[in-house]
């Protein structure tokens, strides 16, 4: 068992959060990735209480953001959810909390103003997360979610917004999903350095499912070559979890315990072996 | 009538070669985007004809491309085709084709490689097109058809490709659906400047249809904000045509002539107003 490895719980998402934590357990599985939904449902203190219990490191909180509405009432639930982000993933013990930012709000062709209102975000949110001591982990989605997911659409733009703040308040999260496809994408790595976050894993299918938002497959299952991804993270000083997450409806119709085998055995494949460390 | 607006001829995809001129010619339209496949259907002296007695004009050949394979044979085959597309642009007066690359090859996950064979290939094929006085327009296609369609993916890669060839051989094809979403867009498209062989409208709908490859959506029906895009490229120096292209299931349902309304509509009211002069 690769001691990098983390379960982002999504991956497993018919499991409930004790289910998820105690399938890890089972499968000597040393991280998990938690999502807040199955967090809010089962609660938080009963929630960390069982990480620790079974050993548990939580490799990131998924997931705060959408934040680029312009309405000012809905920017402020927006701020406010995010700042109880921000605390949950400080009472985890979560180094990082993952930000999807959100897309255009509805009826608005904006996107330079929408992209503007997520440098305002942080700039609001940074100070709190670093006084609870959480890295705010800014994820550029892949180009086909920037209308309706995330305006930050490559590593090269969310690094951009990252470095107006200091190191350890603003990072960026490299998803092979979301950037294999970047010819920039080695330099960018390179660029991210101390400022990468997280690094999360899953492979581009073809053809692209129907759903875009469970379009994901497992390593090996499609067409994206891990290893100079894995390598170029390593060697710009990434020493952090590898979590993997995938969205796939096929997958979540299989057991919970399947599941985790598949992942196991196509990280030691496809990943471990060009972390190098 | 815009004296720029160009008919793609895949936007009326129910309609053979001279229904598509006869229809361009009954609304107006002065320059149509001809496809191969109607164009070997009816043959090529035929539509030259029929496109002369119309008087409209060809503002490119859609397309070549397809040149990314490795095995020699198929690569062959993928070099002959596009000299022979070459020469029928030259004999239909288009000045350009449009080229569409190519994806990874079944079972390859090398882009880089990919993306070199893609020089390769412009190599070979430049002196020939300009020999016929046609100019090769890359198309940077969207990043979700990378791995299957086009491994060119952003205007600054096709740039980048382009500038090893003098001006008149290679340029680029500035597709708002394809780039809309590119932090760097507007850099680009003034980077591109004489390169711009070909400007090209449609819109990106939300929710993304299921079938990508018909995913388009008359200009006004989704997000892309084309002013702005508009004037970036008329500040470039473009003045050619511009063509709508857009592949849509439901709009390939109604009868021609709406179509061509619809377009000549949407085009007056969200395209010719920021097109200057």
């Amino acid at each position: 068992m690769s001691a990098r490895l983390s379960l982002n719980q999504w991956t497993t998402r018919p499991w409930t959060m004790p289910e998820a934590i105690e399938g890890c357990a089972r499968a000597g599985i040393p991280a998990m990735g938690v999502w807040r939904e199955p967090l809010q449902a089962f609660g938080l203190p009963a929630t960390a209480q069982r990480l620790r219990d079974a050993g548990l490191r939580v490799s990131s909180l998924c997931r705060g953001g959408f934040f680029t509405a312009s309405e000012p009432s809905a920017r402020r639930d927006a701020m406010a959810d995010n700042r109880r982000a921000i605390d949950e993933a400080a009472q985890l013990g979560a180094p990082c909390l993952a930000l999807v930012v959100g897309g255009l709000p509805p009826g608005d062709r904006d996107l330079p103003g929408a992209r503007r209102r997520v440098l305002d975000a942080l700039a609001e949110l940074a100070p709190y997360a670093a006084t609870a001591g959480i890295q705010l982990a800014l994820e550029p989605l892949h180009p086909m979610y920037c209308a309706d997911r995330a305006v930050i659409s490559t590593l090269a733009q969310a690094i951009d917004l990252a470095e107006s703040f200091p190191m350890g308040q603003v990072g960026v999260i490299v998803d092979t999903f979301h950037i294999w496809w970047d010819p920039d994408v080695f330099r960018q790595i390179a660029r991210a350095a101390a400022r990468i976050a997280s690094f999360q894993v899953s492979d581009w299918l073809v053809p692209v499912p129907s759903d875009l938002l469970l379009a994901r497959g497992l390593m090996g299952d499609g067409v994206i070559d891990f290893s100079p991804l894995c390598r170029a993270v390593t060697a710009a000083g990434y020493r952090g979890d590898v979590e993997v997450e995938i969205f796939n409806a096929a997958l979540w119709s299989r057991p919970g315990d399947e599941i985790v085998a598949a992942v196991v055995q196509r990280f030691a494949e496809h990943i471990e072996p060009s972390l190098g460390a």
